[in-house]
């Protein structure tokens, strides 16, 4: 989507990827076939273009300081990508910032995990320190036994982190530009299930202040960070305060309902951004909005075969990303726009469950 | 453009065209490389997809009929495409069909356009019966040396036509489906100059009562034609009727608007319509739109290079082409919604005019 937003505006974009029909090729980047953790295969793409962005947290950090000593112009930079790829120094650096958080600490054993446990209680939410994304990576733990569980499956460096009761997530989306220009978008509210988004619904269903008081607190860190580019800010909302759960220093699945919804995309935000081009409006152009992921089924069959049910949904704005179906694989999204959350809800819901065959076509039920 | 709608719907495009990078390729087509006018070529695209459509005017339509008699998937199909391919043979068509047309005669020589002159009146257009556009192959003569001249240009296969005194231009875009089914956008004021459009305006500054014939006789056109695909039907309004001045079966510079400014894009509605999804609604989203072509100036210098400035402008959304910069070749569009034409023409036109170079940005002047 970052490649279609590109091209829309005469930009060329090259991707480094293993695999040489991967979406942004199909979407018409060109192809440079290598593996992001390859340093070679990262100092060729640099030789090609003239910024480098990510979509993924998959690449080495040392290569990024590596290669941005040699002149390599990285955006967002390299400060900001160890944010993204690691979340113990992310929490850190939050922590000597003064932004909300989690109480955390570094943790290798399932006995440091008790020891923090016992300092805070059980449940604990343990993650792996690097690599987690879509709720992989992550576990909640609400005993010794879980502790050793998940200190062998996400071991050996992880953080424990209280276990937050949050009375919802929302997420907040930042743009900021070469010379430290902002823009915010409205907050969303996120649903999640198995640690994956399935619903963002805009505007998030909070008070005014805190609309004001999460744009801010993104803001805040988008310039206290240095971003270059597009940020997703995701945040715990506890007694009317916010709590900062995750970053995501690129276009993120929370602001994907802004290709329909707003003046400007995240996509095309994000190239303004790193191009030093001007930020775009993020001025909704309805009263609500709402996204649903399409998800991969267990019976592994491909939505792109629901197709016809799902566009028969008046205001369903259907997205197929053109991957191998899989179960629990993201294949697809649909945004729907309304006068209100529950209208926009209903159609992206409907056809988002069509795509994804739990739900039957109208005229279909016998 | 259709290539993206495609695209972002999970189908895949392969394009036949002589240069393996043709903007097509660039949005993520897969290259066929060959030349349409080539039956070899096009059946071998034939053989590599579901369904053929076009986006331009250049297919011997011989081998259209042979193939689809072969069991080629045309939409739309060939009957269609003589419309737009033939321009004596659409007249002719049109006239059967009872539709509101210029007097026309098909004429060879200026012996032949003299003829038609005497028994109408000086001027008289002529029109290459195939092969032109954006103003190529159209000419207006007023004399017999004027005359004599088109003919050695144009011929030998020629049409004259009646030269309409019109009030303003028009154009209405149409999608009909396998089974029938039509939708109408709203139709736009069309501004030209020198043949080409410059400047879309939706919704057309009509009496309601002509928006409504005007979608109706698009329809009508469409279901009497049997479209498959989307059509902009192109109208000069004389004294509150209706004149069809050229049809094109495809999507269409008059509904680039569409990207943004209504529910459904014409690339996606086209899409639908040919591979017999449903149709989507094609709904404004605000009171008001326009779009203004980006056309290379005389200096032969790229708009990409001033899209910093262009992107400055609140509200517009920029398209570049990613074609090589010539004089005269379209290169690009920006389109601008709002609550009024008057809103939504300020911010195109100074987008596109600053693209084309003959804006000054803001504060740039001395």
């Amino acid at each position: 989507m970052i490649v279609q937003a590109a091209t829309t505006l005469g930009v060329l974009v090259t991707v480094l990827d293993p695999d040489p029909h991967n979406p942004a090729v199909g979407a018409g980047a060109e192809a440079l076939v290598g593996d992001p953790s390859d340093l070679g295969a990262l100092r060729a793409l640099a030789d090609a273009v003239d910024v480098v962005t990510f979509d993924h947290e998959r690449v080495p950090l040392e290569h990024l300081r590596l290669l941005e000593g040699e002149g390599v112009n990285f955006a967002p930079a390299s400060g900001m990508a160890e944010m993204a790829f690691d979340k113990s120094a992310a929490r850190h650096r939050f922590r000597a910032e003064g932004f909300p958080i989690p109480d955390f600490v570094d943790v290798r054993t399932a006995a440091d995990i008790d020891a923090f446990a016992a300092s805070t209680s059980w449940p604990v939410v343990i993650k792996s320190s690097r690599g987690g994304y879509d709720g992989r990576g992550v576990a909640v733990v609400a005993s010794e036994a879980e502790a050793a569980a998940a200190a062998d499956l996400l071991g050996p460096t992880m953080i424990a982190e209280e276990f937050i009761e949050f009375d919802q997530e929302v997420a907040v989306l930042v743009a900021r530009g070469r010379r430290g220009e902002t823009v915010a978008y409205l907050p969303v509210t996120t649903l999640q299930a198995d640690g994956m988004c399935v619903e963002v619904s805009s505007p998030a269903d909070v008070a005014p202040e805190l609309v004001r008081t999460a744009q801010e607190l993104a803001v805040s860190i988008a310039n206290r960070l240095g971003l270059v580019g597009v940020m997703a800010v995701e945040l715990f909302v506890v007694d009317g305060r916010l709590v900062v759960n995750e970053v995501a220093t690129r276009p993120h699945n929370t602001g994907h309902h802004t290709i329909e919804a707003t003046e400007t995309s995240q996509f095309e935000q994000h190239v303004r951004a790193i191009l030093g081009l001007p930020l775009g409006s993020t001025t909704p152009r309805t009263p609500a909005s709402v996204m649903c992921n399409v998800v991969g089924g267990p019976d592994g069959s491909d939505p792109a075969d629901r197709l016809l049910a799902a566009l028969a949904v008046p205001g369903a704005h259907v997205h197929l990303y053109g991957k191998h179906a899989r179960p629990g694989r993201k294949l697809g999204h649909v945004t729907a726009l309304g006068s209100s959350a529950d209208e926009a809800r209903a159609a992206a819901r409907l056809a988002a469950d069509l795509l994804a065959g739990v739900a039957v076509p109208a005229g279909a039920e016998k």
